[in-house]
């Protein structure tokens, strides 16, 4: 079988394809930083959705992950510089999805 | 139900999110205009899968197609404006792939 297409970006694919993955990225940017702030504030996102995201976008060094050691222990993600890097990307995909929409009406 | 969250940019969520459209937009980027070029530069793809592909990216806006009155007709497809504002955010999307695999590592 002939080598087929790689995709150009095989790690974040997954992540700008994913209105779930964005939608966490955003909010931390807004400055939700806790897993029970951001489950109320990304609606419909299944307490098990969005721990993999988490998880996922962490393991890719997009989201860094603090625990503090209280009682019960604080847990509170932030954006990694790539993971700014990849919010402002994301914010430009919005602008020009608002532009395709507003070109096609 | 309580509303769910909505794709930040929900019609460009698919394209920038499957390998195909973004290689076919990159291929043309590069110069490569006619579906049989494109079929043959884009490794892998099925005809089938290109056409659906050409279809869409020219609905969103983000293609233009023109078909000259030859025997045979001959049909070429070029970015629009948006498109080449997309094509712009999907090698930022590169550099940045890049550059999480790096730091992984």
């Amino acid at each position: 079988m002939s080598p087929t297409t790689q995709s150009a970006y095989s790690q974040l694919e997954d992540v700008v394809g994913c209105k779930w993955s964005v939608s966490v990225l955003r909010a931390i940017a807004e400055g939700v930083s806790r897993p029970g702030a951001l489950e109320r504030h990304v609606q419909g996102i299944s307490t098990k959705v969005l721990s993999e995201r988490l998880r996922k976008l962490t393991s890719y060094g997009l989201l860094a992950k603090q625990v503090y050691a209280e009682v019960p222990p604080r847990t509170e993600y932030s954006l990694t510089e790539n993971g700014q890097k990849l919010v402002r990307i994301i914010d430009q995909l919005k602008l020009l999805d608002v532009e395709i929409k507003r070109t096609e009406t």
